[in-house]
């Protein structure tokens, strides 16, 4: 039984396992780095200067490529708005906009880096399966502890406004903490332990409360670090449901055959 | 039997599962938010020059308002004195007082961020319990662990007063390590990896010794977030409500068939 | 039976159980921080400036005192070189030398913060076990961890003498990278996420090869902190040693009276 | 039996078990730390000034040395072709080559820091086994999880590729943000919190979606962790040398009694 066109485009573009879809999907991932490339050059002075219209007319070569398999995509799928509106769908369609949005907005078109997101095709090339189930255990680990991570960050919040509000009374605008939301800044980049220095307390009593602060910081990173760990280790990536059916345990790992307790087979 | 005014008051302020309950939490968490940007806004400069007057009748108006409310919760509660006692009557006071303190204490109504505090009632009105539980759990770890947290800030403290003042006498006034008590300051942040650089080692032997500092405070961070992760999975999160019906001891783990306490079966 | 006086001061100075042992220790402690408060202060260019011989006088009398309790307790104690040589003896010792050293080398006496370890008394007046478990916990699980840290420790330092050289061969010493101990000193800052922000690659290639040794240190991270919980797991700060008699399960907590897989008392 | 030159020198070079071996295993770790001091010392301006010389015919010296080793090396093991290709004849080899290399490229000669990894020799002279399986069990739970790693590593590229390009068009080349590329740089620098501070957000906007990026891998961090952490633990560094006298198999768990693969009594 022949396929007709649409079959065959199907499968090119939406499938990665015949040899032409995986190629298909292989020039897409070159094309979406040359893309991300090109716009990064774009932003170099030197380079910008003298390679400006080259690297324009690539941009809308790529989008132009971009909108066709878009368009090919909607035409093609059996439930158009299914895929429109799906993940991927949308990340389709945003990663050509940006270069449209240009001739209205100008330098909107570096938001083309959100194609960076299309590289997660990347995972259905090479043995999918494996990454895609690393990818769901680390969300399903991190949505799990999300009440615990919800409350965790409502604390933070909680303490680098009352933190920063504090160093604004002490240090005051003399010392670089201009206004309240600047001290917030300033004592979110101290908490986090990320330090720039570009604000940084100068009096005593400054100093003092700002080494509380690190202390804390440093000492609270142990939440949320315990927190995803204590998830990742309670579901440990389970894919078996066997259960000794002599002994009823069911603490096997994945590659056991035989029960470890009592040696049933399993 | 119709209800008195004060079982009606104390039903729309004291509980959260009626409607016009839930709609007075709300409208409060909204009031709250208000007021702590209206501070935050008012230590801004250009915002503070143009809009100062608007901005202190708006805070009066709000400090009006928690003023009334705060009365209100004395008067209606059965037990006063308990309520003013408690956690939430000490933060709701205190989310008054900075305001009427400003006419003593110029710049002191900053502290009315503490109300950012009241916001622990968002918890009230989106499924209660589950975010106190993770609260409790998180809070539960954290206390379990409080000999182990102790002894290792002793062990922190002691360190960077040694570090500290050695490198004060290693670097010295004329590298900016300008005291001793600066140089503990320059060793926490060092320890901590927040890294200003406000104060940096000059002298080879300066940096040799810092970056000692540094690794140890590098590998130093796992010991909490180990204390806080062994014991965040030694606790691990009743899901089970199993309570002993002979001696109403309800710390069972998962898997326990029989209660450890009394031998009684679950 | 009477005590004679050196029962007396032994029960005074030595043990921490009776009234008067206890209120040796508090007055010890108090004694330790003032000290270490004396030499804080004597740093601070202006306060030395003004108090310098009011500071001087109470850090000889301080000193004075500490002398006198070292050979008390050199002259009570049963075995004079077993304290001598140990740990607290040597720390008991180290705390009065650098105020005589002062003599002989200006400025040593800083170096009494030494007295900060002495604060470890502090453990023996308050519910002493607790923190010395705890304590010992936490050196266990180091110790356990001895060679992955050492293992990982090796691995680091390698990687930041090479990674410190290939900076200094690209970098230079026009970019603030002036010879290959600096640019390790950069790698360590760099590798343990302190970022002083002293030195900072600037060409493009730098800041590639930096932006490596970044993803590197905060992924490396990882590696002691699973070691030390993994340890600090294993061995769960287990201080029974129940084995049921039935079914022979010592996978008991240290509250658990009932064998919580069969019931039988333990 | 009398042994040959060849079995001699064998025993001497390749063996760290007779006295011989070991003291010639000590020797060459020595000359390797004294070749890299050497490199170190030769790029501070003020020793290289006074002692190029002597630090150059040191280092060819030593460079000699080695050089004659390896040789030896090649010309006394069976299978001198295994031994060029290993991992350790390869870093033989590097350690020798940028001496030579120097003659042609100036400034080269640097990288005979690489010499470094040839110290994991000293893991062979003090109890090596320990260390080994140390090491070995540390890159065996990072292998095992490189499938969450490389999605965590995808996460944080796309992450920082976005946020660099979104802080380009925040704030732009006139507050530091030069390039998209120097930006990317940026948000690697927040990330991981080193926080130079060579580039920092001046704007509101930027600062508070620096802040966003600082909260963020502040929380990202726990994914690593967790990740190594929870993979340690699963393969808890086999104490025990089980192997099935049926299948060989010896993956078994500590608590195992049968093998899990064949059902064989332990």
């Amino acid at each position: 039984m022949k396929k007709t066109l649409r079959e065959n485009l199907y499968e090119i573009i939406f499938e990665a396992d015949t040899p032409s879809g995986k190629i298909f999907d292989v020039a897409l991932l070159i094309v979406i780095l040359i893309s991300i490339l090109l716009v990064m050059l774009e932003s170099v002075p030197t380079i910008n200067s003298e390679y400006r219209w080259i690297l324009r007319v690539m941009e809308w070569v790529i989008t132009g490529i971009f909108t066709v398999e878009y368009t090919l995509r909607v035409a093609i799928v059996k439930k158009p708005f299914k895929y429109i509106f799906s993940f991927y769908g949308i990340i389709d369609l945003l990663a050509v906009l940006p270069t449209y949005l240009s001739l209205v907005i100008v330098g909107s078109h570096s938001l083309v880096v959100i194609r960076a997101i299309r590289l997660l095709r990347v995972f259905r090339i090479f043995k999918l399966s494996r990454y895609t189930v690393a990818g769901q255990f680390l969300l399903k680990a991190l949505w799990a502890s999300r009440e615990k991570i919800f409350v965790f960050l409502f604390f933070i919040v909680n303490m680098v406004v009352i933190v920063g509000t504090l160093m604004y009374l002490i240090e005051g605008p003399e010392h670089g903490f201009k206004s309240i939301p600047s001290s917030i800044y300033w004592a979110i980049v101290t908490m986090t332990t990320v330090g720039y220095g570009d604000i940084s307390p100068e009096t005593a009593l400054g100093q003092f409360l700002a080494s509380f602060v690190m202390i804390a910081g440093y000492a609270i990173i142990a939440v949320p670090t315990g927190i995803v760990t204590a998830e990742m280790m309670k579901r440990p990536e389970k894919t078996n449901t066997q259960v000794c059916s002599n002994c009823m345990n069911d603490q096997h790992e994945n590659d056991a055959l035989f029960c470890k307790r009592c040696g049933q087979k399993l």
